[in-house]
């Protein structure tokens, strides 16, 4: 998508052609900054403090950083130590292992010599596979969105809200939840977007960025607010990610995620997860039983970054010294409050059978 | 109640007899700061700027800044001016137009010359009332949570989620919310607080360095966080404040507090407001269409105060410079989602007929 006017990815091949960009999310939305990697360190690093983020992200900048590692050294012994120290970055990042092994299987019966020119085609090809997905998933919701605007009064923009960032930051561009948006602001219809602030990260920051460079008018808004919002009548539509989805329907996504879809059920708005099928875990069910909570430090909670008032980024801390805090990174919604699931293969009822029937050929696997 | 060992209330007369101490809560739970105000500017001033905040000691705090008021000007014309200058302040707080109204019924009658001793009489009688009440609203609460304690395994704290502060800094001692925890912590009560954060202006510091100072455990989490607790029976009890109540029993409480009422219906987790009758608007019945939403600088969200690296207080800039932000401070849970209303009076079912037999004498005027 764009920033500032010019067309970018969140990873591309350098032009030396051989080494890899990506934009550094640690310094947004404060800044702007691009990081070269050129070694395996670089690209586990990289992973590892989240300079890059976003399952379909991480996967794209493992499978590059897999051909860095080969380009230093096509060994047999050298690839196998360069897939364990990239699958130990984020050892729960399902994207990672999938984009690793695709990689592995393409070079690994070539010559050394050939393995590294094969790797490059291969990443390329995940990250280009990732945009397209986004673009169908884009391409979907936009019909949906189009329905919607089609019934607001003449001049009345479509209030959409969401939650985190499922923008194209976190995948290689075009984003899940804001793939819709992007083609609709883009067909011309009239949106206006609420941003949850999406504590304790704040990727509601990163949704704002996106969507201020892209031009999409939007607006920030703590994350108690969607509540009200939606009783007055203020939103229309509710687009958010989801991490993890069960062959049921229950989706898994950031916390706070669950309190919207209530909320949205309550006052009777569409509320949709936009995901790739590559998400949904056929070996699980019932979210709430079956799907572990991951818990992150407590820092990240108690301790906010942005711009000081002179410009540098920093941090404050904002809980009275020693108190404890608990931060759940994300929360099950149940299959019964999502309206549907916005898929690269159209929109679908959160429920098994449906379900199945769009994606029997991977459900099987 | 306590800081360091020392009893405190958050309003009181200063040694010089006339003038009046609180606490600066913009400092909170960083630093620890006493402000003195003398002038109705002061008080004006103390009331916006969240100095002081809460329903109860916003009308505490107004029915002092009216005497300040008088001490410079007793005649009607400055009265009047004192009087909507005060209410302007904040406009949803129902305790501040019921604590203006009182004093002025008090003194306008008098000759001016006696309107100020009167007055400060009449000011401090609301204060040690407040307290008063609160204390039974804890006496009620109590009973709640003894109830919850019994049914409790051995062992097992009752686990209590409260949202933004509800507690003695938001009255005048005591809590409103919280003085049902108190009192069955200081009951020797196994007692676990959920303390929301309460974005955006972090309420839930407040409510942490009570509870800390205090001695009763507690946890910090985002104001995402409160549907998945519930949602995995970590929760036994909601107890939340209320800044007005309407007739039928309407909460309007702060940002958020919908959200979690949703959670707990959704839960079958019990959801209890704890509320002074005078917070009661018998003038209001549908909350939703009747009370209006104050809106707040968006610069509240945007920045986020807190304790520097170097200890110092500071703040940094969250979101993308030119973001534009939506600062809603309350909304309206719906009866139907109340569990109860606890009041000094005794639990009352949030419906009309029984608030009507409840609070009858004072209903009717």
């Amino acid at each position: 998508m764009q920033i500032a006017g010019v067309n970018y990815r969140s990873i591309w091949l350098n032009d030396d052609g051989w080494s890899v960009d990506v934009i550094d999310q640690t310094r947004l939305p404060h800044e702007f900054a691009i990081r070269n990697l050129r070694t395996l360190d670089d690209a586990c690093e990289a992973i590892r403090s989240m300079v890059v983020r976003g399952a379909p992200l991480i996967g794209a900048t493992a499978a590059y950083g897999y051909c860095l590692a080969l380009r230093e050294d096509a060994s047999g012994r050298a690839l196998q130590r360069a897939h364990q120290r990239l699958l130990e970055t984020r050892p729960t990042a399902v994207n990672l292992r999938w984009a690793l092994e695709r990689v592995h299987a393409r070079i690994i019966d070539l010559e050394e010599a050939d393995r590294f020119a094969a790797a490059m085609r291969e990443a390329r090809e995940i990250a280009d596979l990732d945009v397209e997905t986004n673009r169908q998933i884009g391409v979907h919701g936009l019909s949906l969105i189009r329905d919607i605007a089609a019934r607001r009064p003449a001049g009345e923009a479509v209030n959409i809200l969401t939650h985190c960032n499922a923008g194209w930051l976190a995948t290689v561009d075009w984003g899940t939840a804001t793939a819709p948006i992007y083609l609709a602001h883009d067909a011309g219809i009239d949106l206006h977007i609420w941003v949850d602030e999406t504590r304790p990260r704040n990727q509601g920051g990163l949704t704002a960025w996106e969507l201020g460079h892209h031009g999409v008018p939007h607006t920030y808004i703590a994350d108690n607010a969607g509540g009200h919002l939606m009783q007055r009548g203020l939103v229309d539509l509710c687009l958010v990610g989801s991490d993890r989805t069960t062959r049921r329907g229950d989706v898994c996504n950031k916390i706070g995620t669950y309190l919207k879809a209530l909320a949205a059920r309550h006052n009777q708005i569409p509320f949709y997860a936009c995901l790739p099928g590559s998400t949904i875990d056929w070996r699980s069910r019932d979210g709430i039983a079956e799907i572990p909570i991951e818990m992150r430090d407590a820092d990240e909670l108690s301790r906010v970054q942005g711009r000081l008032v002179n410009g540098e980024i920093g941090s404050v801390e904002i809980t009275p010294g020693g108190t404890a805090a608990a931060n759940y990174a994300f929360d099950v919604t149940p299959a019964n409050l999502v309206t549907g699931l916005i898929t690269e293969r159209g929109i679908v009822d959160a429920a098994e059978s449906p379900l199945q029937e769009l994606f029997g050929d991977v459900a099987s696997r």
